[in-house]
């Protein structure tokens, strides 16, 4: 046990764990579990997984992994560049867990540090696509399409049904769009620009195209505009800085990928996606956007705005079904433009040209025809002998892409050297045309002249302000220092698992042998890669005891989404192409019901009784009513509620008797791993979250991977490859294995945890979750439990008789709770006038003391607001969380005590995190949206 | 440019330099370096350097020579084992800025973070070894051993001039006690312990010995108290949890490394080696020391003990020339105990050796005698085999030690596997005698029954309190947050060259490939890191004008010391024994002194005029007075005060003629680097620092590196291997090559700067310093100057007058700059009264201004003192800093407001710095010493 890693991970020792269950009153966690978790669902048997590997093994043996990638040069583009990280940006941002094990910026006042990194990303989208508004980073370049496409159905005037995409938008893109708008009745009508248009509600454009090829579109916008069409332009960020933007030539949204600025290949992901739009769309976008507000003493902040059109609020009604960003990464793509600036950026983006236009010197020199105007990409045309000059390319260490057997793509990138570009004409049999000097980059000749980008961007003071390596890295620590993230405290946040991400685990995924592959390099190259991939899908599988998964769900909304066009293409496959009714019960998130509608399902809820248990009578009366519609229902278990509901499998035989299938939603899947198994007790499908149960950090809001897992019977209805057309299922991400690129944490969690160790850690969760109930519950009303009176793994916590009596509402207490160092748990979800609070296995006994600490003062904060000692609304409560210029302030009219405000438990006193603003005014913010970076002047005194 | 590193190093753009240009009163810094820097010094030529390499070339540069090492499992010993460094602590500690970046803990206030945790590592030397106290760490084992033996000569009661020495001690610590011992007059004694005694003034033991032995050395210790001599245990800590402490055994002082607790290999270091001393020899102990005070509120607070013992006060009557301690690999090592706990080193130990048990059992089973009593090494009787079986095990992938012709030595560590055992078992012919358990060590039977350990150790709760990774990850970022490092704010620390450690210099220093290396491997093993090491000499030798660098001495008090064994070794094989004076002007920094007593010269001071140069007179005049004796001079260059002295030429000119030799301090290399070298304007000799002016980070009070550079006829005069005996110098440090681990940080350093990017580096340093000095001017005196009113890399402002007239002290203005989010600059150093600032050429323009910014408000509250609007004892200027706590009090008392106390300026509001302690009495602390963790009470409210 000494050497377990599971030791390290789960927070309580054996002695702590003792101490807990005396408080929930068992002897023994198999007690408890055999309490709390239905014996109906139970596994009977243990985990089949290797036995626990330690820290050292794990790493040796991911290090024997990588070592079977080759990393060769890519220059295979397909919108994925190589790329310089900025070391000072890998070490203190990527490898930093201040910043990595963040959670999603929803408490504003502890997020203010990555909401200003995600404004600076914001800010360098919208300047360089030459559009009002960006958001906050969606998950690939392909999805982003797709997301641009029903954005346009949504918000255009054309009742068309036809999308109009490029015949030169990149292959993946296609195939993920054609995934996505078959079940929404879309024809995608494929088709070159100066073809006459037809009547359609969008039109995709690639800028510069697949092949390299810039193309003016001007004249398509015009008459696309004129049917009432709106123009999408799939844009190249680093392009950009040289051509005329998106927004300048008339296209009302772009889309694309900031994988380029800084971020590694990392065989296809993660990284951060951008959509930007005109005026008036934005209450249309996707996803999330940041924008600046003022917290109540009138002092600029951040905060996500126009959070509304989210799923978790509008469900089938949602813009998307959205709710993951790639914020890790978008915030090192903001970080790259801060470090090099708009001069540093034109520099490379002129380098890199300068290595194309070499290149094409010397192909047409040698006589072989090439792409007139390009940026960074050229497509030769080299009849018969694709494959020859590939292969020839392979044999110097690069990758080009065979278009097809007549044409080869060869990309530049940041990395491209002139010996490079020798080796790729070396390849070709040509040579090369001009010298090509150290530092060159002045030649934009092969720019199309009338496409010469002419204005200015990035001219926002922080663009222009780090440029040593010292300023940029305080200016990573000034933002870090801002926040909350696991490395300062625990994140208690129901239904989000914020537990441990080792450093173990994350160490593999800075290798150049994990970093360095390109999604579509070779097969050869990515031995190891593969094998990963495939040994952590079959992990997957035993512990969720379905029989296939795909891991190619880049979050948990695109498994939702895999999964129900998994159940659909079999209802379709097996001749019932009308079962098209999704059963949701009323608990579910939000996102469930945004899935299913783009899956081409028609929802309806179930309803819930009174303790959030799904209403088997309502179930019955549903089925009765959809019997012959019927494809599936979607339930969470254990449920939103945090409950094992005892009826699980009786609603999955029920639904089967009537012909449908069951998706069990893997979100709360922290409360089974090793102690029971959706595919076993009743599921067909679900997906499953590691970025919660496995270990993948929030990264401050993303990146999230969602594998979708099914039974035997789906297995062929799993998503396809991108780049294959024709696949019963298509594609749901650009890249053929999603994320891969963070996958090693994963498998390095499971590989050092074995069976046994996710079993304990389950317990651990459980034994946690109802440790805090118990010790809450004299405090504050615990509001839904399973038998035995336990929880699940989260308990929620009901403050509403509190704030009728008074007028402490949940907003307050989570605020008050910053102030005591905490992030604050859920609010309002699953129940308005909530608190839902998920431990997670990793916190030990002493930080869950401290926590209910601060709950038991803060109740003790409210009794006094209750019985008179403190003022109904000048009172800590209302005024959290107090900053430190709010408690040294000269003046204080407070009828309470500067140190009751700042240090209401002595522990505060060493080492107090300090709130940077007070409490924000959402409102503010989206009635007078600002989502790019405030001038400096907002900020003076 | 917009490639190049330097742009990324050197703060100030190309814009800013000019604005600063501009207020200094220069064009171009060309003009600004003709008038400063003086002509007869100046270097004819630029650097014959290489073109300076890209950070990503750089990179794949160093990742070519990493390969070239061969990381084989090392089961050498001799005081090196390997080791499991916790990943959380490898990445939030050894990874990280606000780690490796802080200074040495002269400002206490803002150093309480890695104070707290040197504590944690005395108190582990301290409980381990069985002694009241210890210090904050030595340089290596070897001459730890040395300082020790130096400490039983100050404070024994004997008048012997005998040190006895085990013959089981190290073999390097034998060759360089050889090198100190002999300038001294100490004759070493070599026998075994159950030798008789001779008159001796201390005796050093082996604990356990070299060959793995375990004995008994009570008798020897009554023996040799009875002769008034002291004792000395070179203990092993991971063997000490098991085994009886040598303070229970007899001894007076004990010695040793920390690296098997969590630091790497590196190829010889660095590693913190320990000391801890019996109650009464405290006061005698050389390097630092971690004790406990109070703040100016009583609260417990912490900062260096007893420091009038240091060099920097007591010169030629100091206990010893260290100046830098191993602070960075201290806190590693403390920090692994504090994450393992007592049970978590014990059960280490156990396992260790049971596989040592296992081995030895194999070995006699097989008919192999082996040691008796062992903790983790066994030594094997093998006649005229040796080789053979070494050369099997190598085969094998194991390096085992060559003990001589007929004797093998094969030490286990943390990370020896059962397959380790069985391999080497194998290439001895003999075969595993017993079952190795996965879990095993409960056997301890091949310990000395008599000598296994009883007593409890690390009881103190931080030692049981982070046995997550999650509470372990939380405590290394509470401590990082109290401390200003280079990651929050500029250094300007005057002579100490706080300078950016780059990322990209950083990030090799954790490679398995330079961290996974014994010092005493075969060569073959490392012709990666002996290539960057020739390489890296071969460069400095270029920079400093010199003909040999060698790049053994771990700290520059080693360099110097090497350098004038130099000096003396040439004397005496000139047949010039008698020069043994060494000439020191008055204003030296008080190390040269330390270290010329170590060489065993007599020191003769020599005056400074009042602009602080030289005083040539009275050079002449000891020149004179000392003609046939005089062995050197040591002069720092540009002086301790900052400037480039006219008259250095003339010096050297004037040393030589008199038959001595020219020692120049290198500690300012930064204001000659590129524009100058000491070797070609009259130096014999240099040390360098590495760690100030070629980025090696001062980890917060080391490691430091120190090679010493000669000219041609002092080559063969540098130090030798640690493991030859009989060169003309020995080693000065345990591992032939010292810090070899960190060197690839200087390496890195050189080869992207390129000789254009150093020299742009230093011109940029003196501006900065110039431009300081011109903004601070009109507000403080600028103490010297040289030609045209320059100053070299720092300046010196007097605060003597404001002092005189306002009772503001240095200290009340250094306390303040902390509430102005700064680190002070040096104080009283090397005028008493002042501040000495050094910018470095990393601060950009912004910074720089917000320290002159900080310093004109303080000048103007000063102002304020003085015309009666502040109170002369109660103002924001003496009760500087002020905490959180203080300015947030439910009181306050005092005459000026809090927003003065906590936001003097306006920029402070975007994220303060708080300290976590307000002044500290430092008085208090030496009266009532306490130097290892505090009980908890302490905190108590």
């Amino acid at each position: 046990m000494f050497e377990s890693f599971a030791r390290r991970h789960i927070g309580p020792s054996d002695a702590e764990q003792q101490r807990m269950l005396e408080a929930v009153g068992f002897e023994s966690v198999s007690d408890l579990v055999a309490v709390a978790v239905p014996e109906a669902i139970r596994a009977k048997d243990a985990l089949k997984l290797p036995a626990a590997a330690s820290e050292v093994e794990v790493i040796a043996e991911l290090r024997a992994l990588a070592g079977r990638n080759q990393v060769l040069t890519s220059m295979i583009g397909l919108g994925y560049h190589d790329t310089i990280t900025p070391a000072v940006i890998r070490r203190n941002l990527l490898e930093n867990p201040g910043w990595y094990t963040a959670y999603t910026p929803y408490q504003p006042e502890i997020s203010q540090g990555r909401l200003e990194a995600l404004l600076n990303f914001q800010t360098v989208v919208s300047d360089l696509t030459g559009l009002d508004v960006a958001g906050a980073s969606l998950l690939d370049e392909a999805t982003a399409a797709a997301e641009a496409m029903t954005l346009a159905r949504r918000a255009g005037k054309s009742k068309s049904d036809v999308f109009v995409v490029d015949h030169d938008v990149l292959p993946q893109t296609k195939t993920v769009l054609a995934t996505r708008a078959e079940p929404l009745g879309i024809e995608l009508v494929f088709q070159r620009l100066d073809a006459e248009l037809p009547e359609c509600f969008g039109v995709l454009v690639q800028y510069p195209g697949a092949t390299g090829q810039i193309r003016d579109f001007r004249s398509l916008a015009e008459q696309a505009h004129a049917k009432g069409a709106l123009v999408v332009a799939a844009a190249d960020l680093l392009a950009l800085t040289l051509i005329a933007s998106p927004g300048s030539l008339g296209a009302d949204i772009a889309i694309g990928t900031s994988q380029r600025f800084g971020v590694p290949f990392g065989f296809g992901g993660p990284h951060a996606a951008y959509m930007s739009v005109r005026e008036g769309l934005q209450r249309q976008m996707p996803g999330r956007l940041v924008g600046v507000s003022v917290d109540v003493d009138g002092d600029p902040a951040y905060r996500l705005a126009l959070q509304t059109r989210e799923q978790h609020i509008r469900r089938e009604k949602a813009t998307s079904n959205i709710c993951t960003a790639q914020v890790l990464l978008a915030v090192i793509a903001g970080m790259y433009a801060v470090y090099h600036g708009p001069e540093g950026l034109k520099h490379i983006a002129r380098r890199v040209h300068a290595r194309a236009a070499a290149l094409a010197q010397g192909l047409s020199g040698s006589g072989i025809p090439v792409t007139e105007h390009f940026f960074d990409t050229v497509t030769a045309s080299v009849p018969g002998k694709a494959a020859a000059v590939v292969a020839e390319a392979l044999a110097r260490g690069i990758n080009l892409w065979q278009l097809d057997g007549d044409r080869v793509t060869v990309a530049c990138d940041e990395k491209t050297t002139p010996g490079h570009v020798a080796d790729v004409l070396a390849s070709f049999g040509a040579a090369l045309g001009v010298e090509i000097a150290a530092h060159d980059g002045e030649d934009l000749s092969a720019l199309p002249e009338e496409l010469v980008r002419d204005d200015d961007f990035l001219t926002h003071p922080v663009f222009h302000t780090h440029r040593s390596e010292t300023s940029m890295l305080r200016y990573l620590r000034k933002l870090q220092d801002k926040d909350i993230a696991l490395d300062r405290s625990m994140i208690p946040l129901g239904s989000c698992t914020m537990k441990l991400n080792a450093t173990t685990e994350m160490e593999p995924i800075t290798w150049p042998e994990f970093a360095g592959i390109h999604p579509f390099a070779p097969e050869a190259q990515s031995e190891g890669y593969r094998e990963l991939i495939e040994t952590l899908e079959g992990w997957l599988a035993e512990v969720t005891g379905y029989d296939a998964v795909s891991i190619q769900p880049n979050a948990g909304s695109q498994g939702e989404f895999a999964g129900l066009l998994a159940i659909r293409a079999y209802h379709q496959a097996g001749g019932h192409a009308e079962r098209d009714v999704c059963l949701i019960p009323s608990s579910a998130h939000g996102t469930n019901a945004a899935s299913a509608v783009m899956a081409g399902m028609r929802v309806v809820v179930v309803a819930c009784d009174t303790d959030g248990n799904v209403d088997l009578a309502d179930l019955d009366a549903k089925i009765d009513k959809h019997a012959d519609r019927l494809a599936a229902i979607m339930v969470t278990y254990p449920s939103t509620h945090g409950v094992y509901e005892e009826t699980i499998t009786e609603v999955c035989a029920k639904v089967h008797a009537a012909g449908g299938q069951v998706y069990v939603d893997g979100a709360n899947l922290n409360a089974l791993v090793g102690l029971a198994k959706p595919g076993e007790f009743g599921a067909d499908v679900s997906h499953l979250n590691l970025h919660k149960t496995f270990c993948i950090p929030h990264g401050g809001g993303g990146p999230g991977v969602g594998p979708v897992a099914v039974r035997g019977h789906l297995a062929e209805f799993l998503p396809s490859h991108p780049l294959r057309e024709g696949a019963p299922v298509g594609p749901v991400s650009a890249a053929p294995y999603g994320s891969a690129g963070i996958l090693p944490i994963s498998w390095a969690y499971v590989r050092m945890m074995g069976g046994d160790g996710l079993r304990a850690a389950t317990e651990q969760a459980i034994l946690s979750a109802n440790y805090l109930a118990r010790r809450l519950a004299p405090h504050y009303p615990v509001l839904y439990t399973g038998r035995g009176g336990l929880v699940a793994h989260e308990c929620i916590i009901d403050l509403r008789q509190i704030t009728k009596e008074t007028g402490v509402t949940v907003d307050d207490v989570a605020k008050r709770l910053i102030d005591y160092g905490f992030h604050a748990p859920t609010m309002s979800f699953p129940v308005a006038g909530t608190l839902m609070i998920e431990p997670t296995e990793s916190e030990d006994l002493a930080e869950l003391d401290r926590f209910v600490d601060a709950m038991v003062a803060i109740r003790a904060e409210i009794a006094k607001v209750a019985d008179g000692s403190y003022d109904r609304t000048d009172n800590p409560l209302r005024n959290a969380p107090h900053t430190a210029e709010a408690v040294t302030s000269d003046e204080w009219s407070h009828p309470y005590t500067r140190s009751e405000a700042a240090y209401p438990v002595h522990s505060l006193r060493d080492g107090k995190y300090w709130v940077p603003v007070r409490r924000i005014d959402q409102a503010y913010g989206d009635r007078n949206l600002v989502c790019a970076c405030p001038p400096l002047e907002a900020y003076e005194d």
